[in-house]
């Protein structure tokens, strides 16, 4: 997987394109004017590892609220704009750190150009924000893309992030390399409305997963119909499965079979729970594995190892430790991993 | 996504390869032995949209069990065999409609020879199945796959399925593009070992999201510590999410922000939930909307669809056909699908 090169471009104190790492980012579903629901929410995200956080200005009035939220946090704010280019520059005022902008619904010339000016001025990157639902009649989700950005360009701008979400994943998919062929902007990835938890979250996985295997993406946002922690712990676990983040050590666990003699969900459960997103552990990966079939090697090959049986076998790094009851399984390979 | 072109293979009354559909599979995770409990879980499987299931075969007792289990279910199941090629002979006689071997613990030329030539007289077809947890010091899982299967060409044996199955995806997919160049046998794809619900289904989503997006792939079976009808849940909702297959509308909803003025969450999980595997429907899809921004269009564009607002609009065919208040959106648009 060879990422695609892009210039850098910086979101307040954070830095994506180049050779940065993706970065995470979600958005709030509060009322943007409720400055306390909205600080709340900011915070579960930051807490889950949210590193950008987007909202939503419908009026001037919440554009304005921009300011008050902004002087309580530090993570970088991303105004999200739609049909009215003076919430825009209001939100510039407001100390939004990025603007988002709907080429399908903010497209005059004059209005962009200033817009362009306030923003470099300010030194604010625009993400060029296309999704299949509000893109213009007899324009594609690139060609709105590439027409709000040749605006950009006219007036000397160009910290532009682009993101170009279809509803079909092989759209979304043809549309990021086309677009990758023109441009070197970086790429905010995500398969817009993907739906509820359960089947947004694989339809998101499924779509970013081969936007990333091809390169693509220098931020991802998930977008499920579910509270936006969610959309960070799943975008987490799409980079982390493919070892493009690491956010705590990967557990992988055996489906179980016949040939299991150990109540091995509860362990791989258990064992999960307590080091998920503990970033701080050296280990990467532990293997909690039920029989002797994939068992042995795996857990050699991981920084620390279960496999089940009449005594269940504890491995670090690469040897066998301990020999324990099931019963002491999950606690026995713990030790090993805050050790 | 250009499917790979791969040569029919018969497993009892399905067919896979070719131009058949990618076909489901999981694996019981009951001792074989106890029979009433495994046809149990067989039943759970196939209510899901399971379409092979298979069981472990540990001991010639188990082998001997499949017998009594064939005898009351008509979907093809497939024998689990490592270690002990007599097993595998067993299994045959106890009526298996597909054998899977693992060549990294059965690998003796003239065992394999012997479950070939068994194999080809009752037209049981075999995966030569490769996992990294057991794979031979030496050995890859592509090398390991070719030893096995020349073994069994020897013997004028082509009814071959292919799986290679790693813990990193980037192996997997790179061992598929390695395997595909060299053999026209179908591939069983999958990720090994890929962990708990949670992790284990969004790797999943990533690895074979990419693996099937370069035309890998004629039949699935996702492996997660849990219960093997999420395994099959998880399968559905991967081939959905790229158009492969179709098991009932899809809903593609908004994540809401602070434009949304209803509870979208219950309303897309509430017609989700009703409409879930419902493939008999001749809806395709529904669009679940929070605002004007996106909604309208998705809306219009989708069978059915929703768009938030004081009075919500209900679409269907590309038309408004009510207006309704939030309480009564679910009921209203459940009943446009269900016309």
């Amino acid at each position: 997987m060879k990422r695609r090169k892009t210039r850098e471009v910086r979101i307040g104190h954070l830095t994506i394109g180049g050779e940065n790492p993706i970065a995470i980012q979600s958005m709030t579903k509060t009322k943007t004017e409720d400055v306390e629901a909205t600080l709340a929410q900011i915070k579960e995200l930051e807490e889950a590892g949210c590193e950008m956080v987007r909202l939503a200005l419908p009026t001037l009035s919440s554009a304005k609220a921009l300011s008050k939220i902004k002087e309580k946090t530090n993570i970088p704010l991303i105004a999200d704009v739609h049909f009215n280019y003076k919430i825009a520059l209001q939100a510039i005022d407001s100390g939004c750190d990025k603007l988002r902008l709907n080429p399908g619904n903010i497209s005059e010339k004059d209005k962009i150009a200033e817009i362009a000016r306030k923003a470099k001025q300010y030194k604010i990157p625009i993400r060029v924000g296309a999704n299949s639902g509000s893109v213009k009649d007899g324009e594609t989700l690139v060609s709105s893309c590439l027409r709000e950005i040749k605006l950009l360009e006219e007036e000397g701008f160009f910290d532009v992030v682009v993101s170009i979400k279809g509803i079909e994943i092989e759209e979304t998919v043809s549309a990021h390399r086309e677009m990758a062929k023109v441009t070197d902007y970086p790429f905010h990835i995500g398969i817009t409305e993907a739906g509820p938890i359960f089947s947004g979250s694989i339809k998101s996985a499924t779509g970013c997963g081969i936007l990333l295997s091809e390169g693509f993406g220098d931020t991802i946002r998930v977008s499920l119909t579910a509270h936006p922690v969610e959309e960070v712990r799943v975008a987490k676990e799409i980079l982390s499965s493919l070892n493009l983040r690491h956010f705590g050590p990967e557990i992988i666990s055996c489906p179980t079979c016949g040939r299991c003699k150990i109540d091995l969900f509860s362990i791989a459960r258990e064992v999960e729970e307590k080091i998920k997103d503990r970033a701080s552990l050296s280990a990467k990966r532990g293997a909690i594995m039920g029989c002797e079939v994939n068992g042995p090697k795996e857990a050699k090959r991981a920084d620390f190892g279960l496999v089940g049986g009449i005594r269940c076998l504890v491995f670090r790094g690469g040897e066998i430790v301990d020999r324990v009851a099931e019963e002491d399984a999950a606690k026995a390979v713990l030790a090993e991993i805050l050790k």
